[in-house]
């Protein structure tokens, strides 16, 4: 079902959010109040346009009000962010996501109605730094407080074994979900499955399980 | 292992990689040029220093050839993240990870001895664009250029069933890797594992795939 999607706000994070939701068949508004950015994204989407946001009548003769989401990605100044937010929520759009600076931003962007509020930088930075610890692992996606998927490079004990030899659940409390062989991906390992030099495994498990895997 | 970091520019992105390294127990050297970051990050890191990082004299003075790894994390000011990225390695780190604000930045980054290079926000974009075009869809994330994991809402036809009934596999082509049930999650789901209201299913698939139950 296709969408109406506003975007305000066009830099890093605004610009990709607008250019996927096209891509994926979408119709997207990108605002931004810098007319070079407005240029540089105008044929990824439906329409772009220059306005300050900050502008209730710039916003109501957008017809924003008719939109499905607002993305309200201004990070760096928090004052414009709080201002925007609350005012697509007043003018009546359903779902209003926001990029916080901090929490003390997340906080007040909830108060005022958001529906929900992400943290782009951080949580990037929170899955860098899980792959630069340990040569193993090769990226990390937290999945619930206490459990994560994590890709790892098959360890040199595992070369040449199949899944239930290295007995990856009961020896390391860990479930293989996915085994990466180059261009290949094997997306239902079975038990019998071989592990090859170079494979990276796609695994889930109990944070504290990982750890022990990621600190050899 | 105790590995040293050196963390250059302390936005949201460095702040929070600096942060998660030294939570895990590593040396982490914070270097930003404003006093004020220094300050907010100092209680969170090994040491912090306000220092501007084109200066290679202040860079060798801090012994940053002795890190394991410098993350370059200056976004706006390409020219300055190219020059520091150069500099580090020239300096002889052996692993430097630096931000990109677009593709030719990328590339002058890896032309200049970069080992990683990483798109924060559009990273983060791409994400959160896919959580947002469907209301089952709870988050995503790409595994390989045709693959994702993704977290599914439960469908309201598959409450009550196993996932044997509901068939995953044959009938959507997925496979599911863990059932979020509240604050529970489970996994290791068997096939007789029932799917109840309110649960999230984590499921890996080909993206033709997933994104048939995305457009539902
Ligand atoms: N009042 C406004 N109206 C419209 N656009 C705005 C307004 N304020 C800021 N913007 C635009 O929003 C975009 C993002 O803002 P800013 O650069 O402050 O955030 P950021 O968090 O550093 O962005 P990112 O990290 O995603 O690049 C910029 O392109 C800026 O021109
Ligand atoms: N030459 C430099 N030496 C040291 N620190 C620097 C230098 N240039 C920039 N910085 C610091 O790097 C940090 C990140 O830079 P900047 O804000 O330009 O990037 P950004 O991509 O917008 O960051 P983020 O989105 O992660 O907040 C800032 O705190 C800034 O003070
Ligand atoms: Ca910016
Ligand atoms: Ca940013
Ligand atoms: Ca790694
Ligand atoms: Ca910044």
């Amino acid at each position: 079902m296709k969408k109406q999607f506003a975007v305000i706000g066009c830099g890093r994070f605004g610009s990709s959010i607008a250019k996927v939701l096209f891509d994926m068949g979408h119709e997207v508004l990108a605002i931004d109040k810098s007319e070079e950015i407005v240029q540089n994204i105008a044929n990824y989407v439906t329409h772009a346009v220059q306005a300050d946001a900050t502008d209730e009548n710039s916003i109501k003769a957008l017809g924003i009000r008719n939109f499905d989401v607002a993305v309200v990605t201004i990070g760096s100044n928090i004052q414009s962010s709080i201002l925007i937010t609350l005012m697509v929520k007043e003018i009546g759009v359903k779902y209003v996501v926001a990029k916080a600076q901090n929490e003390l931003h997340a906080k007040v962007l909830y108060k005022i109605g958001a529906d929900r509020v992400v943290f782009p930088e951080r949580e990037m930075g929170v899955r860098v730094a899980h792959n630069l610890v340990s040569s193993n692992i090769m990226d990390y996606i937290e999945l619930a407080p206490d459990y994560s998927i994590v890709e790892i490079a098959a360890l040199d004990e595992w070369i040449g074994k199949s899944l239930i030899d290295i007995n990856m659940r009961s020896k390391y409390g860990i479930n293989v979900m996915a085994i990466k062989h180059g261009a290949d991906i094997n997306i239902a390992p079975r038990a019998s499955d071989v592990i090859m030099q170079g494979d990276v495994l796609v695994v889930i498990g109990h944070n504290d399980d990982l750890r022990k895997i990621e600190k050899r």
